[in-house]
């Protein structure tokens, strides 16, 4: 059994990945922290786990996380580089679900996140935990930056056709729209159910976090200089991105030879669904699975490429995937724990 | 493994079924028929059992049913009287998920559902499957009638007060809510997005199907006659049930007596959990789980005692109570297959 | 033109005061208070108001309040019963859609808000702000206790009955219903989106501060005791009230005569609608308007009636009652700016 | 008065329709036609218009339309063609909200809609309905086809660039999220609460009707080839669209230039509201009222301008535009009947 920390359980993510967790067959939760909830059991604040997490938050001065096997960060930004140091040197994994170690440059990083950087040593021995394109690398890794949400899905949708070298890598658009989850679990006037359910808006369309995160991951896969607009939006729905991708081919391709690409890439790929050429997949079809859903079109049969790629944000997007490295990390079945289906309706 | 049938597999009861015995160890999906989309694949339907589910609608009169050990209706009203007869001939086990055989009084059945009983000799042999009021009776029969959402919920919330003559079984009131997915999966106008989101309302308040499934019930446990006001509304939400039950006590009983008696009532029951008294059990908390929760209110210290009680309506509502009876008529762990924990958020 | 002066508008009553007083013939917007929100331009928090209200928040230090005809306090309870003294000394009326002068009797407010009352000595000329009832007193008044949500539809719902002596004042069940904007427009976690959509849940079950209040309005009408159970719940939709009403016949009266009742006791009331006896409206029915509607129900033609009460909480229940009062109060139509129809879907 | 006619009121652009007809101070709703509803009160079907309107549906062949001085056609595609001539023919006033008469060029229609023209010569004299860049021609037309609500949105936002030649006009891309009620009051499966609530999907990406009307309109304004790649999503939320529309600057023009490009635009427009650079326009700003409101991003200022906009797709993008050409065509002021404030929340 693996024993397990969790860094911040309150939030969305953290009771994630407790659901998760409180049902994978070779997990022991050993400890969860929370300075303010210290005491309190985790099944009082997440009924849905009682009879499931037996066990109770506790202040993080009161814990000795250097026990487990792995500890999972759940927590805002800052908090895994403060503390991965010590663990890492104790012997412990870390997978951190926060960006503290996602964008290898340390200036980058600061500047988008306004934050210094106090652990930028482990910056290059972190993995990037997108196991469809850096599985060896999660096997082998003690750090795990896990991919933000949208990343996710814009990576998963353009890598394949960046690698081929299909389409203009100086103009991509991402036109994403989250679930009201992506925002957190905060006590905030923006994300109440009278703001924010019957409507829909953009935020951050002049700039956003994940955009330098992911232009650096693509980047990855092309000489050519990317150049990514990404555009997110927030849906009256709890759980679920659906990311609208559009690029300009500028190879001569036919629909066939996309859809065998594509088809390819994730052939091996328990976690993406390549759906038949013009699918509309919907967000629900991934509501609480550890599945990402892709399919392609092509308006007119024109210049455009448009990938329609689904997710549930907080599966896929973060715990799920992040439970997915883990597993990876420890030599287990990749999708132990993983399996559940999609809730439908 | 135990070969099971579908008939009516495109409703949300269907769905559910589907999303459950596909994860059973011990089920194998033998046939699902539908004479409307026949040859079509399951998940082509829905695409959420990509990759778990990989048979196909059949229509009815190309699948031999026989070859089943039990098979589960997710029909209307009438289809499982007309075909039960053959089947348990033929020693295969049927879980009727609608009303046929819920009323064990012919007249009262024909008058309610306004269709003839073409199998009025099973209504005898027929057992409600309740497991929590029935267990004993469901591990033998062969042919179970799974109670409707609104009534689960108001027999495991009466029942304790009735068998312990606590309360005036000639004044219940049972003020119950549902999420759209009750009214199921048919092109109606009522039920459209744009017409139930962000509204409210009762309906059937003069007189509901259920009433008098539920007050038969009910009567069995009290040498008193049963007088119940059922009010159902419909809530903008997808999944979810909450009865608030309105009790008069007539003996004087102490707080404490009231929750322990629910407590021994249900402390050997895995899916049904008291909540310690003056909790407020949420919808979601059991969305996806075969769960049903509740707990004791009592304003003022007056005479009128207050169980809220949640389910999801799909799950311990429906297909997962129907799949716990399968697991009792096969002598399988009544949790088999069920342990799934509710998505939240 | 009445100059009118807002404290408070930051909130969903404050904003709601603004859509219906911006569009009002016989109104100018004169100051709207905010302290945090000083300088900001009205228009900029709420941009539906875009070109139909110019003014800015002021902090309250920076506004003469005596110079408005009259002021709504739109704020938290404890706020109007400082500042009202001072303008109704200098003859400016007051409009509290806070709670506290809705209750006569200072120590039961002081229980129920537990805060001290600091004028008491208003409690006395308060008039109890619902036109239907208090029409006559409302004209003169200078100083409204404008009801809670809840609180309208009870009385609207019950007082007819027991006026005329027809139920058992001591066993009243009223089983309520709110959107989620009826819990204001403040940063908290439990009404944020993902916590409230898709979810249904009680709360305050053992005590609600609308209690009392009702509690006593009622008893108004009757010299039987007046015993309440009131039972919120939080339904996932911004705006709307259901409020199901139980009670207990104690006379022999056919449904025709209950129908009649109603009908007459509110054929001159603009804003009630008694729909035809045993319809089942729904608060999409008043969504932005300042309209109460009602219908009867009789089980079984038993002893039990169920009133049916919908409105929208921030208009009929909140800010457009205010109003209400205020032509009333100044004179004018009742109805004017307030003929706006429910939107429909 | 003007004596007002409805063909088809049953529907959501028919009943709102009727919530701002019933509100104009100079309209008098003279008939309104339904077949299946003939002699039901309008009110029946439409409690939020009870003691509104007062008129039943009739049978259209029990009516006589050539009585009204205009008639509105909320009906489905190809009857406002057939019965267009007759009442224009008879000096009524026709204004189609559907899109007989919105493509001139008859091809591009007959192999859009899949339905043959039946009355062609018309197309020359149908006036598109979209005041802001057709007003004159609006006021004198007899006939209208008014836009959908799609096509409003993008017209609005792209043709101020197209008209100053800023943009590369072969490379148009418009990402739009429509709310449920833009697919009608139509028994269907795919629109059901359970069915589109917490959800989010593409449809019709590889081509949808309002392609050829858009591009048409769009190529009036410049004399580059047109090619636009649109994208409807269907976004669980009742009214409300929000369109995110790209276009790439092939001159150089400033920030600055750009947001009073738009401004001197719309700037004696009074339903077009162009915000402040980067602001984030949310659909729930307009719900309910004659408003669209944009705003203009440029990230990174590179060469991908981003314009957002969002109306009510009900009013903006059907009714309320209707009534406003209507106004245009009566010579009332354009705003009458429009002035209904957005519901917020």
């Amino acid at each position: 059994m693996i024993k397990v920390g969790i860094v911040g359980g309150t939030g969305y993510t953290g009771v994630e990945l407790l659901r998760l967790l409180a049902a994978h067959p070779e997990v022991q939760l050993t400890a969860i922290t929370s300075r303010k909830e210290d005491g309190l059991p985790v099944a009082e604040m997440y009924p849905s786990l009682r009879g499931r997490v037996d066990i109770a938050f506790s202040s993080p001065d009161k814990v000795d996380l250097t026990q487990c096997d792995v500890v999972f960060f759940a927590t805002p930004h800052g908090v895994a580089m403060a503390q991965a140091p010590e663990l890492l040197a104790k012997g412990v994994k870390v997978i951190d679900l926060a960006a503290d170690f996602r964008i290898k440059d340390r200036a980058v990083f600061e500047k988008t996140y306004k934050i210094d950087h106090t652990a930028p040593e482990l910056l290059e021995q972190a993995v990037y935990g997108l196991p469809e394109l850096n599985r060896e690398d999660i096997k082998k890794a003690n750090l795990i930056a896990n991919p933000g949400c949208y990343p996710t899905t814009m990576q998963l949708g353009f890598v394949p056709l960046l690698k081929a070298g299909l389409i203009d890598a100086g103009h991509l658009i991402a036109d994403c729209k989250s679930g009201v989850s992506g925002a957190g679990r905060k006590a905030e006037i923006g994300t109440l159910f009278s703001e924010s359910s019957d409507n829909f808006k953009a935020y951050g369309v002049s700039g956003h976090r994940h955009t330098p995160e992911t232009a650096a991951q693509l980047q990855r896969y092309t000489s050519d200089k990317v150049k990514l607009i990404f555009t997110p939006h927030l849906t009256p729905m709890i759980r679920g991105m659906h990311s609208t991708l559009y690029a300009r081919l500028t190879k001569d391709v036919s629909n066939e030879e996309l859809q065998k690409l594509f088809e390819d890439a994730y052939a091996d790929q328990p976690f993406v669904d390549v759906m038949p050429w013009g699918s509309h997949p919907e967000t629900r079809s991934t509501r609480g699975a550890n599945m990402l859903r892709l399919a392609l079109h092509r308006p007119d049969n024109g210049d455009t490429l448009i990938v329609l790629v689904v997710q549930d944000n907080l599966v896929k997007g973060a715990s799920g995937q992040a439970v997915q490295c883990m597993n990876l990390m420890f030599g287990l079945d990749e999708g132990l724990g993983l399996q559940t289906i999609a809730l439908m309706p």
